[in-house]
């Protein structure tokens, strides 16, 4: 059942143990659901909650710790003795007057790592202030220490194993796209067409199902394209609108993201002359993807073919992705922006996402690739341009005829 | 544009500025993206980057805080004057040098707030440890207290227009159950149902179009109902086992969970008597809803009910929802557990879960409700009983005849 070998997990341990090792750290506390995936297999959406994975140097598993009625999915995922998988009962879900970390600290100090170098994900969705506090409080004699990137830190190259996973979910990525756009018309519902995307990216292929992206699908119309983050409305498109789809193909928890943009019926010249400096900034950028490079690097050959013709862009333009759970699929590692000199090697993995956003539009063609031993490959095959949808002719009840 | 009335936001400001003012809180920093929505409007998907409202006692208007290209979907979606939307530079995204908070500090210095008393929500999945550490070094004057259910207190009891939306996302919910549970039979794999679900709960009504819930569609299956947070597999369901749904419809970021387990096929004897130990309890629990009865009293009902036939439930029954986002759709206020004084008043919203899982299988069958003057108002009509969905034949290959 487990989507990679055992000894594939106890190599990623290694590793953990070899950084743990040299930032003198004893003790890791890994929160961050992505991280305990990638070195236990535990895998559900019970994140919601506080759990953990314990990384003892000294030991050679490591220890599951979560909600009581979570334990039998951590046997069932995880490649962990049972006895290594520790619940706390449920009063002290969401209590007011009892907290996980209470518990977590107490079973800390019976098992004698009371007072040692701990490692804490300090910069993590489900690492809260008020957990960190109550560690603290419950551990007076431990040293903390912030752990944050440590794990993804790990993640940035890929196993072979990891690549076909993001290849499978490209295949499934571009399905979806393309049954998404082919959705898009003037008098549909936005919302229809999330659904159309969301169903095709859940079931996948005949070969491989889907799994649920960290992010939902998102596909600002019109005005709101100015916005990249905003989500579906229940309003239909309307003829002369441009759309962003952004969204993740997911397989087994492994993303590969991608951007097209839709004009519905025939663009502007001002726009479809932008989505030709967007897509030669991004074919260049492409380009000079190889081992040896830089982030900053790549970054600033965009930089210069955009600044060619006029156009600035504010934000980092990708960063590198994988294996993740909501509420991101970003690894939160490397980006390719002025300053991250972060040097690419093969099988690292990065969603390069030229998006522009200016006041009243914008527009979004990414593509997710994969450094190899002499350049990039590409992980999807869909057109890289400025889509155009011919309009459908709709009747006055706003249905299409 | 915005779901409610811009009174009824103000309104809700008055209600928290009040509970400020009592707890000697000048400033609130609220960084849970379902109290942002709820006192601005704000709605996108943009909480995986570090953003807040900031909610100033003797000012008008909150601030909006966030990424700079978020800045344009806060324009958007909330009824704040643009002046009061202050953007970060990309630069802090995500980033080894750079942190959000770091720039937040210094606006609300600039801005004659960083020596107040400043309430922040320490216990949210988005105000990481890191966040608060950053706030306190670069506010040494402020003195900061832990506000975190302050405002999800306000929201436990919902307007009418709240209920409005809560049964809109019911009927969703409701019909997203029903092609989920027809689509259930031995050879279907477990993500095309996924997928079934997740269409029927985006395109909605006719009328409505569906809001992505805030927790993905749960189905484990066979042996995995013991774990009522896995996630679905690409594997087939077998004959004779037992499924769980557990769904949630969402309509303007409102949900209305729902939970349903169904047999492929004739249910074991015992599985069947399980099934009416917990719909006795839950008919009993729900008879005993009304204005004036505490949480406590609502889960003794249901203990004693299921005590009767020798069955325990470790976790609680049930808690307030409403308007969420990832990774929960609970408000993480009130609970159906001993020890849990609230006491339930009209417009109260809960979902109550009597789900029984065991080492080898698990059950759940639920309700959401609202309190009414009287008594309780049951959101969904779908059938309150276990399922039997009679096994279609299959052929060699594996699919469905």
């Amino acid at each position: 059942m487990l989507p990679f070998a055992i000894n594939e997990y106890q190599e990623r341990i290694n590793q953990v143990k070899d950084i743990m090792q040299k930032r003198g750290i004893e003790v890791l506390l890994i929160t961050n659901p992505a991280n305990m995936n990638y070195l236990s297999g535990y895998d559900a959406w019970s994140f919601y909650v506080h759990q953990m994975l314990v990384i003892i140097l000294d030991e050679d598993q490591p220890l599951w710790l979560g909600r009581y009625q979570d334990a039998n999915g951590a046997k069932a995922t995880t490649w962990l003795y049972d006895d290594n998988i520790i619940p706390y009962p449920d009063y002290y879900v969401q209590s007011k007057t009892y907290h996980p970390m209470g518990f977590i600290a107490s079973i800390l100090s019976q098992i004698g790592q009371g007072n040692r170098h701990i490692g804490v994900e300090m910069e993590n969705y489900y690492f809260s202030a008020k957990a960190y506090e109550m560690l603290k409080t419950n551990l007076p004699n431990a040293t903390f220490k912030d752990a944050s990137q440590l794990v993804n830190n790990v993640r940035l190259i890929k196993s072979d194993q990891e690549i076909e996973y993001i290849k499978r979910a490209a295949e499934i990525g571009g399905h979806a796209m393309q049954k998404g756009i082919q959705g898009i018309h003037a008098g549909v519902r936005e919302n229809d067409v999330a659904a159309t995307i969301y169903h095709a990216l859940i079931s996948g292929t005949d070969t491989y199902g889907g799994d649920y992206p960290a992010i939902v699908p998102l596909l600002p119309a019109g005005k709101k394209t100015s916005a990249p983050h905003l989500t579906w409305s229940e309003d239909p498109y309307q003829a002369g609108e441009a759309v962003i789809v952004e969204l993740a193909g997911c397989y087994k928890r492994y993303h590969a993201p991608l951007a097209r943009t839709v004009s519905i019926g025939k663009p502007s010249q001002a726009f479809s002359d932008l989505s030709l400096v967007l897509t030669e900034g991004l074919n260049k950028a492409l380009e000079a993807v190889k081992p040896g490079v830089t982030c900053e690097e790549i970054e600033r050959v965009w930089r210069e073919s955009i600044a060619k013709h006029g156009i600035k862009k504010e934000s980092r333009l990708g960063y590198s992705m994988g294996l993740s759970y909501p509420p991101d699929w970003g690894e939160h590692t490397a980006s390719l922006r002025p300053g991250d000199q972060t040097v690419l090697q093969p099988n690292m993995t990065f969603h390069m996402i030229p998006g522009l956003w200016f006041d009243n539009q914008g527009i979004e063609i990414s593509e997710s690739f994969r450094v190899t031993e002499q350049g990039c490959e590409v992980f999807s095959n869909y057109p890289r341009e400025l889509l155009i949808q011919e309009p459908l002719p709709i009747d006055q009840s706003g249905k299409i005829s």
